[in-house]
């Protein structure tokens, strides 16, 4: 086994019960910092992900890929003996998080109130689909079910089709972000203070903390926004655009680069247009300013304009699929494809640690995903056998 | 004015160069956990997000929804008495954080190596379109260059249609996020060793960090995955349905749930039928499967089949829109929904804060986002006159 990355959380101990992904991708951005993150997961079959695919060999790709760098311990909650050995690994522990359904800890006599008496210092993480509190508090859910409760399905997708799912885990991986914030900043707290806290999140809770400027239109507006498509809801040109052999996004985010866009489309006129010329007024009729930029865009191809758009300091862009994403020259300068083992002798290349830090190296490879149990010695010596 | 907030960042002190969206996100989450944010903006205009509606008696409430709590001086960096008062104000700092180009701070003398000999306490926080590092490193971006970069808005959309964008501004908030960690572990990382980073956070990094298994999907398989409208992936049934006046979602996320799902449909002989027998079957017979279920869900309306679905403890849930979301009582309950006084008198409704912690009080009630300028006096009081 290679070392754990070494990063700003370097000596922090994560227990780390979650499942699937909420909770899983918040304790791999902490063991990317240098947290040593042990799982610790029913003896049967382990972390539900271990199930889904894809597989290389036998093992499940998806549970690699957001359990890299951490370890395994299969220990059973309700066996006494194993219940022993994890209340002497919740003795060692800075964090617990647990991404159960809210009552599920309190059941197994691991609820926060229990905790906090036993082990004072420790910080309890839950990320639940509903949060500890409130009338649904105990309502199953996946990450589909708080995207569309949430309301930023009904804000995706084509116009005049019906909503889309935004096409990730938006639910588990928001919520994941969210927790990670929220524990690192309970260990700032508890390192001034001494004083530890449980952190509740919810992944609805996170779905309305990320719809951003849709909340005021609403609010403030009364409007019900819908899917726009590739369209952003209050600033124009700010979207894509058809080209001879595809599409280019623009985003032309104030006055100025909108007069810098119209001069590289060869139509200065249209910058000059009274009907374009604030954003308000842009937005106003923007109907008809797509069709005019669409018009000269059809002219050449995509390389084409991004060359003379992006030349004159647009922002502007492609459409990349997965491939093409992963295939652009920064992703290799930014190390943002890094290799693990895939435990059957290959290699796994999964998306890098983008919490880039100057006082932390940003290795190009990881320990893989551990498979279940694989630890257990290890874990065992540390806690004094 | 009203005091700051009190959470695990209480006595931390952010410099906030930040404009719009990417940086004010992450300075947002710091001062709802308590740190003292204070905004030095230009001198003309202020933060650009000033300038983005919906207003409210002039006042942009987009900015007021993302720079409620903070403070603001204007300073013009390139004065040299506005620099004094600057340099006065990093030397009380924990944290600097910006969202200019690359190269921009360096310009005016305020690059990470500088800042870190004079003020080696200074925690610096970069949140750029593409990075301090690599060929794109000086190209500008904005939110929806890097969701085209980045393969979100390929897997995003209708089966069929146009890639369309997630319909809030993933590419920033997402940034936003993943700087907050950052920036939270950073402290502890100084906290506990006395040193200081410099973060540097890529929103084109960040959007590769959040495609979650569609990278594992063409790594693996070499699949280009394409969008897929309201369902998964590679997890079936777990996707929007048709009722009979509206839609449901329903996310049977393993084996046994599709068996509960096909008996609260009163369709058990789904549930032994070999071609759905486990997962993997359900995606090869996906079209199949959803005619059948989409059937029966079509003979009532999505709310009986909420209530009787939801009653066999099956995740599901309706696709609300804005205002239902923000209607629902979980919502209230979870303090999602907070006020701040909209600064003419009136009160704004904006996201609550997610971070929910116990040791610490979630008010439901905010200091406005400052006016340009607003709190000089007490800053400079604070910097000692």
């Amino acid at each position: 086994m290679t070392q754990a990355t070494k990063g700003p959380l370097s000596g922090v101990v994560v227990v780390d019960l979650s499942r699937i992904l909420a909770g899983p991708y918040c304790t791999l951005l902490m063991a990317e910092m240098g947290a040593r993150v042990i799982k610790v997961e029913p003896p049967k079959g382990g972390d539900d992900a271990r199930a889904y695919g894809p597989f290389v060999n036998g093992k499940s790709t998806y549970f690699a890929s957001v359990n890299r760098g951490k370890e395994s311990i299969a220990l059973d909650l309700k066996a006494e003996g194993d219940r022993k050995t994890f209340e002497k690994l919740l003795e060692k522990a800075d964090v617990i998080v647990e991404n159960f359904r809210p009552g599920t800890m309190e059941k197994l006599g691991y609820g926060w109130d229990t905790l906090h008496k036993k082990y004072p210092k420790l910080i309890y993480a839950s990320a639940s689909g509903f949060g500890h509190t409130g009338p649904n508090s105990k309502d199953p859910a996946y990450d589909m079910v708080v995207q569309g409760m949430g309301g930023i399905m009904s804000i995706t997708g084509n116009e005049g089709q019906p909503p889309a799912r935004v096409g990730m885990s938006i639910g588990d991986v928001g919520a994941g972000l969210f927790t990670a914030v929220a524990v690192n900043a309970a260990l700032v707290h508890r390192l001034k203070t001494g004083e530890s806290t449980k952190v509740d999140i919810a992944m609805f809770d996170c779905q309305l903390a990320l719809l951003e400027n849709a909340i005021m239109r609403y609010t403030v507006e009364g409007e019900v926004p819908g899917p726009l498509g590739a369209r952003h809801p209050t600033i124009t040109p700010f979207q894509a655009f058809k080209t001879s052999d595809g599409a280019i996004i623009i985003a032309a985010g104030n006055d100025g680069l909108f007069v810098k866009t119209c001069e590289a489309l060869g139509r200065p006129d249209m910058a000059t247009d009274p009907g374009y010329k604030t954003n308000a007024l842009r937005q106003k009729h923007h109907g008809k300013l797509e069709h005019e930029i669409e018009s000269v865009l059809k002219g050449n191809t995509t390389a084409h304009w991004l060359a003379v758009i992006g030349k004159a300091g647009i922002p502007c862009g492609p459409i990349n699929n997965i491939k093409q994403a992963l295939e652009h020259p920064q992703v290799a300068a930014r190390n943002m494809l890094i290799e693990a083992p895939d435990g059957s002798g290959g290699t796994l290349k999964l998306a890098g640690n983008p919490l880039k830090m100057s006082a932390f190296e940003d290795p190009k490879t990881r320990r893989p995903a551990p498979d279940l149990d694989s630890d257990r010695d290890a874990i065992l010596s540390f806690l004094g056998g």
